[in-house]
This record gives structure tokens, sequence and C-alpha cells, in this order.
């Protein structure tokens, strides 16, 4: 008998999410269970489900919520993923190298050890402190739980007014699924204008294609409390200047990095209280834990300060490289630029870098320039009008910052500035990037390209 | 008096259309007429207008030929810029700076001297030197008058069978059109699939999605002969297998640079017959004269070869370039990586870089991966499957090129690897891209980046 032989590791993960089970399975991919035993608990009922997918099941796009799950709790197990669901991590004991974990259905705790943690323990929705917030028939979105809640209040009430909080990517999704559920919708926002990931005066077009969809769009509006009836339903959202009916209420205000465990854990958080890693996705100072998904912050490229962004395609790729350095391989995740695309029925919106108030925040001296083009040819039918404003640094021209609002053709765009920002090219490069051109997918000069030139002029005749 | 007066300088184009009109008024934006006089020859009718656009206009999505013309002439003259239409140019004289021109209404010639002179002659259509070419309803669609002439065929013919000669981009865009005009087509195709500047797997992707639509694809078929009816119309195309019923043809084989007037000057030409310039758009060794458009040949930033490439985008570009020098101003065009987006009703064509064959000629070794994706996230409504092909260097793992076959939200997508191309990127680099995700717009894995993930594991694998 070889008395040699390698102990076999243990691999726990913490969240059975996008960047959890996707470090599981990648891990799994490179080493065997005889080599690495992995251990994933989950608080929740499901895995690897699309929360992003969420509007557009309540909204009737998507037919059932299994069409969101990538891959169940039953797929998991049959590749030796040991997944325990409806088990809570309620402490994470790095000096010892264990967690512990208590069955959310018979309340018992026990210890498990590890060799190697992974921490996705995810985001928790923002839910302002004020009276009624819990009252029914408000909802948030963040989980398939919390989807089926709001589809089930929505089955149950009559009245036809919604009221979305908040006008970020979550509010002007739900905006769009609750119009195609048939409701009155109102969106109360804080910001001068929706979207607050764009500037202002792109999220001005956001505004006026919203109120032309007949979605009433209320900004500069706190609100300070929801408003109940006799029987404890909600009956309305109350900002300081008014009263807005609602027969359902959604909340679409953002979230925040779910960290309770990594604080009480002593592991380092950043300044939006995300897990700080490194490339590799291992937490600071932490050799045996590595942490991704909505739960970490990551390196802005271009500002080169850390940022907070909960969105699936980052958790899988955070998954993929957590996995790959879990399993014995190697891989890093540089960061991001920040790109986001969405869309309100027809009109598309996207954006990538740095706004106006960022490049302020991080001390850069930009040029800024819009212009008008189209999706297809002028003359090709259904060409439709494109808002495109980007943002240069003086002096060097380098590329800071794209965003686009247009309607079909418009969203995925942003991907070619995505990319130069990468690169790190100026705005003078890209006015000679060699992009797809035939008359129905772009004008001659495709409309990042006339912003480019814009942008570069601008930049020239500035220096 | 002041007699130092700087003398009005002369710039004259050969040649109305997008490179030479675009490089004209640009020019003129840059110095007034005081300082500048520009002369700009045209032997056909119109300026400006967009041939890419004809094959949409035969089909009937746009509606006149009008909708064509982005600038008239009249439009040119108000802005200074003297155009003499149907005055061809019939030969250059560098040596003392000067061209002859011949009206060709009255016949008459003259010379024009020149200080600086802009050739912009664009392509002439390949035809194929085999009886019957001439035959009336034999047609190619380089111009307006072109299409108009195909047009009046189409109305003026009771039979429905078409004859595309060429599977190219013209080629595929002339059996849509035809398509929707209700004829039975056929696209008899020299090559072994249509689309030849796909890999021949790609290819066979959209062979088979046209014989969806209802195209009859004609492979490794030579046409030998047109064969004619009694009053000399064209009744069948002749290859050496079998005979093809027409009643009207359209060839769609593609063109050579016209560079009939540079060749006698005694300009450089390259391999391809086309001009040879310098980034900024001049004429190699020739300080007062500069090329751009389809009589030129670029620089093909992947392989390091000159190529030559018909497309109005590039034209465009090199107008711009070319204006801004002769303008006063300075400007250069780098070079292309290849990009082309087209398709056939629904199903979108793109590729940017090398093919295998392109990148074996110049002695890259490579590996070459394909996935199967889709537009949308999978459970997304109207996700359609996207097949990605991409090959990477060996070793270095840098992108080589990149070919798309799908259907609504593929085409556009072939961008990211021209962006990436452009900036030297490998295929891990691509890999951690930060693309617009939303569920609408593309899986949380963009198809580009599955196929950067496969490339670059295949990479890795043969290190």
């Amino acid at each position: 008998m070889n008395m040699s032989r390698t102990r076999r590791e243990r691999l726990v993960v913490i969240g059975g999410d996008a960047a959890g089970m996707s470090a599981a399975s990648q891990a799994r991919r490179l080493k065997n269970p005889d080599e690495l035993e992995i251990v994933a608990f989950e608080r929740g009922h499901f895995t690897s489900y699309s929360a992003c997918g969420i509007p557009y099941w309540v909204g009737g796009d998507v037919p059932d919520r299994d069409r969101l799950i990538a891959r169940t709790p039953e797929e998991h197990r049959a590749r030796d993923i040991d997944l325990r669901l409806r088990t809570e991590v309620t402490e994470v004991d790095p000096d010892r190298q264990r967690v512990r974990a208590r069955d959310l259905e018979s309340g018992a705790e026990s210890w498990t050890s590890y060799d190697k943690l992974v921490i996705a323990t995810g985001a928790r929705p923002i839910r302002p402190d004020i009276p009624g917030m819990d009252a029914p028939g408000v909802h948030g979105v963040q989980t398939l739980d919390d989807g089926q809640a709001l589809l089930d209040t929505l089955a149950g009430t009559r009245g036809r007014r919604a009221v979305v909080v908040g006008a970020g990517y979550i509010g002007v999704e739900m905006a769009e699924a609750l119009i195609n559920r048939g409701y009155e919708v109102t969106v109360v926002n804080r910001g001068s204008e929706p979207m607050s990931t764009l500037d202002p005066d792109m999220g001005r077009l956001v505004h006026e294609a919203m109120e032309g969809l007949g979605i009433t769009m209320v900004n500069d509006a706190e609100v300070t409390k929801i408003l109940t009836d006799d029987d404890g339903r909600v009956r309305a959202v109350a900002t300081e200047d008014r009263d807005f009916p609602a027969d359902v209420v959604v909340l679409g205000i953002g979230v925040r990095p779910e960290t309770t465990l990594a604080k009480a854990a002593g592991l380092p958080l950043g300044p939006h209280d995300g897990l700080l890693t490194d490339r590799s996705m291992r937490v600071r100072g932490h050799e045996n834990i590595w942490a991704g998904g909505d739960c970490v912050e990551v390196l802005d490229l271009v500002s080169g300060q850390e940022r907070h962004i909960a969105l699936g395609t980052h958790a899988n790729k955070h998954g993929q490289v957590i996995g790959t350095n879990t399993g014995g391989g190697y891989a890093t995740f540089p960061g991001v630029v920040g790109t986001a695309v969405s869309k309100v029925c027809d009109l598309e919106i996207a954006r990538t870098g740095l706004r106006e108030k960022d490049a302020h925040r991080v001390g850069l001296r930009f040029e800024a320039v819009t212009i008008e083009s189209t999706s297809r040819a002028g003359y090709y039918p259904d060409a439709s009008p494109m808002t495109v404003k980007m943002l240069a640094e003086q002096r060097t021209g380098r590329l800071l910052g794209v965003q686009i609002v247009g309607r079909e053709g418009a969203g995925k765009r942003v991907d070619i500035a995505a990319v130069a920002l990468t690169a790190g090219m100026t705005a003078d490069q890209m006015t000679t990037l060699d992009l797809g051109y035939a008359p129905p997918f772009s004008p001659v000069w495709d409309p990042v390209l006339v912003a480019a030139r814009k942008a570069a002029a601008k930049v020239r005749s500035s220096s």
C-alpha cells in the first residue's frame, strides 16, 4: 500500500449561482473526483440561473422560470459536485480553513474544512430604509423566488397601476416588462434623468423615448414612504412632492456586494464593500481563498480604480478564472471597461468606459462630442436614428468612453468601443477602423467612426 | 498691388464617386475657392452614389435610384467644385502635370493642368471573355446605369428564370434581390462553395441556407457560353456540364482596379493591377498625385501584403484622407484587416482577417476552431443560431481571422474581431473582453468570446 498517496483536496464554494458554479464546473473539468472533492453551499432552491433574465420572464418574453436555469442541481451533482441546497454558510474561519453552514430546513449547523475556498455570495438589493418597504405588493427582482412572488402578485391583483422605483438597468427593464403585461407604469427616479450610468444628456434621450412608450417618468424624486391600505397592502408610493397610486411596486434600485460573511472573517473589502482580489481572483492576502461575481470589486481599466459591477457576464468570467486556478491551471481576469447594454421595448441603450463625471473624478480632462447617425445606410429600409456620445482625453486623444442610444442595431455597437478601450486606442486611430459595412448593416461611416472623427478633430483643435 | 500673392492652386480629380468626391469635398472644407480651384471629371451621369446599394434598389427595398445618390452634381457645384460630367479623362501626363479629357457629348478634347491630382477611377467588372456576354438580357450591376438597365429588362421580360453568375457578395446580394422580385434564381459558381471570401466549411453553411431560401446553388461550374435565341436575346447560361435556362442573367463575378490611365502614365501598379500608394494615399514616387477607392491596392495589416478590396467604406475613408492632405492637413490610412459583411435574406455573413488559405500563403501557422452559439441568451425569444470560426496563430495566439454565419445580430459582431485584429490582440486576451451583455443582445459569453476561448485553449495545448 502506497502511504505517500496525495490526500484528496477539498474545494468549498459558497454560493451556487454564476460565479460559484462556473468555478466548480471548471475546476471539475480540470481535476477528477479522486484528486479534488468539490462541496458547494447554496442557501436558495436554485443553481446557475440567469438573474438578468428575470425581467423578461416577468414580462412574458420568457415563458417559464426553468428556461432561466442554465444548469440544475441534478446536473451539477451528476458531475460529482457535492451541492448542498438550502444550506447557508454562516461563518468563514480562514485561520482554521473551515466554514460553518446551517441546514435551513433542519436548523442543524456543522463545520466543513477546506483546502481552497471560493466566495461567490453575490449581491443584495438595496432596500431603502423607509416605512412600508416590506408591505405585500412591494417586490425586488434579484432571485427566481423574487420573480415568482412578483408574478403571483401580478396574477392576483386587479389594479393595473405599477410603480417602479429606480431607473437604472433593472428599473427600465422592469418598466418594459410591466408595459408588456399591460400595466400603467410610473418610474420614480432619484436622479435628474433615467439611466444614471449615462451622462444626463444621453439619459434625457432615454427619458423621452420612455415617455413615447407610454411610461410616466418622474425624475428628481426621492421615495419617502410606501403607503398601504387597511389590510397592509401597498396602495401608493410617496415622494416629498406627491403620491403615486400603485397596485404593485417593483424595486429596481440596484445592489450592493453581499460581503457580510467576508467582513466578519476579516477579509479585505474595498470602497464599495466588495471583496478585493488580485488578477487571479484570489482574495488579497489569502493564499487559499478566491472570490468572484457580484460580491467582488473589479479594476476599471480606464479609470484605474476599483468598481462594483453586478453583471452575469463578469460573474461567469470570474468563475472560469477561479475554476482554472483552483483546478491547477492559470488564468487571470484583467479588469473591465464598464460595458453595459440594455433595452426598453425597441429602445437600445449602451455605454462603456467613463462618463463625464467619472473622468472628472479621476482627474482626466477630455473632449466630449455627440453625433446623430443611422443604424443602416440612410436609404435602406428601417434605418433608424442613433445618437453616439464619445469622450476622448485631451492631448493624447485616448478614448475614454462611449454612450449610445438608438433603436435596433444600436446597442451592440458599443462593443467596438469596448475593444478599442481595452486596446488603449485613440479616437484618431479609431477613425480608420475597418468595420463591417454593407447598406443593411451600416452607413459607409459607421456611427461610432463618425463620433471618433468628431472627437479626434476636437482633440486636435484644442491642443 | 501685391505681386507676391500666392497663385491659386488647382486640384484635379478623376472620378466622381465616393473616393474622388469625398476628397474634393474635404479639400474644399479646408481650403476656400480663392486658395484652391477644384476640377472633377466624371464620365458618367452621376456623382457620389452608393454602388453597394444597387442590389437593394433592384430588389425593391430601396424605392428609387435617387435615394442612392448621397450628393448630386448640383450640390457639389454649389460648393465651388467645378464638376464636369460626361467628361472622360483619356490621358494623364505626370511630367507636364496635366490631364487630357474628352467631352463625351461633343467629342472635343482638351488638356487641363493640375498642381495636385487625385485618381479615383474605381473598378471595372470582370466580364469573362466568352460568347454571348454582350447579349441583351445579360447585366452587370456596377453603376446606376447598369441597375436601371437591369430593372428595365426585368420589367420587360415575362419569364421568371434568373441566373446569377458568381457567388461572392454581389452574387448573393443579387440572388436575394431577384428572389424578392419573385424570380426563380440559380447561382452558378466557379468555386466549391459560395462566398469564396470565407473558408469552404463556412461557405457550405451559406450554400445550405441559400438552398433553404429556394435559391438553386450550382458550385464547381465554369460558365462557357451565354446561349441566345433567334433574336439574339439570352436564353440560357451554359457550363461544361449543362445549360441553365435564363430569362435574365446577372454578372456578379467581381471587379478589377480600373487603372488603364494610370498604367499608360507609368504610375506604379501592384500585383492586383491596383495603384500603389503610401500611407497618405499619395501614389508612390509621385509627389503631386494621390489615389484612392477601388483603383488602389491597400495594405492588409494582418498578412502584411497588398490587397485589392472594392468597398465603399474604404473609398470614403481614402477620400477623406486625400482631401485632408491635398487641403493642407495631415491624415493617413494605415490599411485594412479585410472586414466584410453581407446578407442573403435573413442570413448574415461576415468575415475579417485571414482565411486558412491566406494564412498558408503568407507562411503563418495557425489553429482553427469553429463554435456554435446564439445571437441572444438561449432562453430569449428569437435567439438564433450562429457559427463562428476563428483562426489564431500558433505559439503567439495572435488573432488572425474570424468568419461568422448566422441570422439577425450575427453580422456586425465581426466588428469585435476587426478591432481586436487592428490592435494585435491574442485569442487569450479576447476571452476577457468586456462586451455588452444582456439577454436580448447576447448569451453571457458572447459567441465571439466562446470562439476565442476555444482558440486560446487549442493554441495552448499545441504549444
